[in-house]
C-alpha cells in the first residue's frame, strides 16, 4: 500500500524520527514522508517510533491508500528529496 | 474533492499560512490540514499562499483524492483539532 506519514515531535526526538522514517519511506518535506510499504513494515516502523515518542505531545498521522494512483500530488515551491544533504 | 495539505515555511510566515489554511481546511497537525475543498477554492488558497511564500525555501504539498473514503487515516499520539486554543 501507499502511505503518507506526517509527524510532529518535540525537538529532541525529531532527528531520531527522521532517521527512522528514512529507513522505510521517502522524505518529501520537513516532517513528511511517503512511499510504498507493507502493513508489516509499517507496524515495525510505528512500534519503533512508539518507543521514543511522547504520546501526550507528539503525534504521527498516517494516510493509507491502496493505490498510489488514487492520489494526485501537487508541489508548490521548494521540492526536497532524499538526495539533499540534509543531515 | 478531499485534500491533505502540508507546508514547510520560514518561521516568519508560519502563522500567516496557518491562518490562511484554517479558512479553507481543518487543522490536524502542526503544519498539516485536511478537508473537502473544490478546485476553485483550492486555487484561491494557493494563490494567496504564493503571495507571501518564498519558493526557494518554502514548500506546500497537496495530495488530492476524489473521495475521502479512499484514504484511511491512523493517528498515533496526541490528536490536535481546531478546538484547541492554539493561537
Amino acid at each position: 500500500m501507499y502511505v503518507i506519514l506526517v509527524y510532529d515531535m518535540g525537538e529532541k526526538r525529531v532527528v531520531k524520527m527522521l532517521k527512522l522514517c528514512r529507513q522505510y519511506l521517502n522524505w518529501i518535506q520537513n516532517s513528511v514522508f511517503e512511499g510504498e510499504i507493507t502493513e508489516v513494515k509499517l507496524k515495525e516502523l510505528l512500534s519503533q517510533a512508539k518507543m521514543f515518542m511522547r504520546p501526550e505531545t507528539d503525534s504521527v498521522i498516517i494516510f493509507k491508500s491502496r493505490e498510489e494512483r488514487w492520489l494526485e500530488k501537487e508541489i508548490i515551491g521548494n521540492e526536497k528529496n532524499d538526495l539533499d544533504t540534509f543531515l
